[in-house]
């Protein structure tokens, strides 16, 4: 059973091809820069003896219809997938699902209106995906297709955690609320620390911390969740590669007051020039970690204010979730620095959090527990793979739509 | 030893006379709608039995000047104060002491004129303030006059806390930055709490929670502010009467392009159409409670939100403290509320808060102190005294001016 994965950017198609069977990765690739002469498809293909074999092809690819026929034929020539037609589907990544998209979905015409209805709430983020998935749904309408979105794990949260205190007919009739994001990402490591615990998901309270460029943190309640630090949009919560995360609102009206800039140029500035590039000029954790170490002022100032804003919200979390069983640390950072998950957990025994200092700084890759002997709560290092769980969850919608 | 403590508004002055010695309220009064044709003088003078004896004027008052006399010659009249050569000195309210003003300040040309600078990062808030001090310090400038600062307590936030994840020459150049405000009345409470406790101050960590129409949270190490929920403004952190606190700051460019409101009418939304008012339509608290006992879905709703911010933000700086001697509740809701204060320490026995229902339900008034018998921490209701903390403060300063 053959799925493919497509995360569809706006000048480029991110993709993996699974065999569900044993969930091994048969090929994955990135093509870039889609439209323009400097067009390139990095393309790994699985070996017989479990290896990648690397391959790149820089001749120009228009558009994306170009571009996923590329892909299928290079998928075709390294013999990785011979026949598109023994694809059981694909699988698409979608970023804003809005308050419609509760589940994976079916992909139909209809569906691809409501979410093109959704673009308001991520001008950003939805227009590529949508990209992505016009193209392949009209190519081959043949092949079921689901749309996943990194919103739908979040649907569970409770009202008083996902309105805004703002004048409330305004805040329905325009659908401002709380949605949040990395669903995917969460969803995935809950149930991977659910499955390691040896413990019903159903069960757990979990605070799980993605962080990657962007990041997140999400508080799991019985295997739901019931808040999280990104919003309406991803731009709330933790500081980030290059969003602010979190500020006084007012700073926007005294920004746009002092600097007569437009409302398009400070949405830019707190998404893109913001957070750790903003504070220190690096956005990439580990040149910052350097940087810091050789005693740059600025990259440990923006250390101090990600781990201490990081902390906080596990704080936060705690208080909201009552009982803690594990604090999962996830995606690029959340799973290779040992420094930021040290102190982010550093004099939490307050909220019987004890990170075993030796067990963190060794941790390699894997999962991996780290948290010290006489913690009452569990410290987790989990590998996500939101490619993996949009492949399954393909599956699981395939399978339900086709029982109905 | 007498000290007159003014609040001056915009069309407003609130003031109270104290007599040091023994901390005593000689009189106190509001003077409102000054400027129109209906502005009217409601004022108290303490009578030797200790009651309150009031008095009511409705003569217009065209300006704050006139105003300042109307209150001296109230206190001759009444024999408060019967000549205003008797004062030691005057304090004066001042929001926003942006960066320049670390503690209370004796005021002169060169104070004031630093004050107006800082207009712009408190719009709203500094210019009445100023007002009230330009009036006063031009009628006599023979009493030495004061200014305390709502910011200045929390002048020891070190920078991961008051930094923003903005591009940093901006923030700095610019100013933005947290500054928090309610100071005067979280150094009041904890003041009170260490003298209750019967333990010094500087050892104590506290989280003082402020809970009026303006509502904020402050972490204490130490006994300084290491943190705080409002932010460059007042519109940051907890749900308040009719500020949105923490919301995503996209959903101000949001709102922008699918409202076409100005910068000024969203800024006025956030701070004056949001917060309870704003969800709910009412913002007095016993209102709402009662709205919400008679089962208006509205009112709970806004009651939820309220209680479940206020309750992550104690989590909040719980990680930040890492110990925490006391959980502080003050300020009109604080202090009335014992819904408000359940719902917030509710399932917080994971951060060692565990409140006594019985005790909480039966606070009356003063100081008390409402955890179980088995918490670890203390959780005090402590009323508090902005107008005292100012006097003293007041006082203070200029015995400090009098000896250098």
């Amino acid at each position: 059973m053959m799925v493919l994965v497509i995360n569809s950017g706006s000048s480029s198609i991110k993709y993996q091809l699974f065999n569900m069977k044993d969930r091994t990765v048969l090929a994955s690739g990135l093509l870039e820069q889609i439209g323009e002469k400097a067009s390139r498809l990095k393309h790994r293909t699985r070996q017989e003896n479990g290896e990648m074999e690397a391959l790149v092809q820089t001749d120009p690819v228009t558009d994306h219809i170009k571009g996923f026929d590329k892909i299928l034929g290079v998928f075709a020539s390294t013999g990785a997938l011979k026949d598109s037609d023994e694809l059981f589907g694909i699988g698409h990544r979608v970023v804003h699902g809005g308050e419609t998209f509760h589940k994976p979905t079916l992909i139909t015409s209809a569906v691809i209106e409501t979410i093109r209805e959704q673009i308001p709430l991520a001008p950003l983020h939805n227009p590529p995906n949508l990209l992505g998935i016009e193209v392949t749904f009209a190519r081959r309408p043949d092949i079921p297709q689901v749309a996943v979105f990194d919103t739908a794990f979040h649907q569970t949260i409770p009202p008083q955690a996902y309105w805004y205190a703002l004048p409330y007919e305004l805040a329905d009739s325009l659908h401002i609320r709380r949605y949040g994001f990395h669903g995917t990402s969460h969803q995935y490591v809950t149930k991977a620390a659910a499955q390691y615990l040896q413990r019903p998901l159903e069960e757990l309270n979990l605070i799980s911390c993605h962080l990657g460029n962007g990041a997140s943190v999400c508080a799991v309640r019985d295997g739901k969740s019931v808040d999280t630090s990104m919003g309406m949009t991803p731009l709330e919560g933790l500081i980030m590669g290059t969003r602010s995360g979190d500020i006084d609102p007012a700073v926007i009206f005294y920004l746009s007051r002092k600097t007569g800039k437009s409302l398009d140029e400070l949405d830019a500035l707190l998404n893109k020039e913001s957070g750790m590039k903003g504070i220190c000029g690096v956005n990439d954790m580990r040149e910052i970690e350097d940087l810091a170490a050789a005693g740059n002022e600025r990259a440990r100032l923006a250390l101090d204010m990600y781990c201490y804003r990081l902390k906080k919200y596990i704080g936060m979390y705690a208080a909201a979730l009552g009982r803690v069983d594990a604090v999962i640390f996830t995606a690029g950072v959340g799973e290779n620095s040992d420094l930021v998950r040290a102190r982010a957990c550093a004099d939490l025994s307050l909220l019987s959090i004890i990170l075993d200092e030796q067990k963190n700084k060794e941790h390699a890759s894997g999962l991996s527990e780290i948290q010290a002997k006489d913690s009452p709560t569990k410290v987790l290092v989990i590998p996500t793979n939101e490619e993996l769980e949009i492949a399954e969850q393909t599956v699981l919608c395939i399978q339900g739509s086709e029982n109905n």
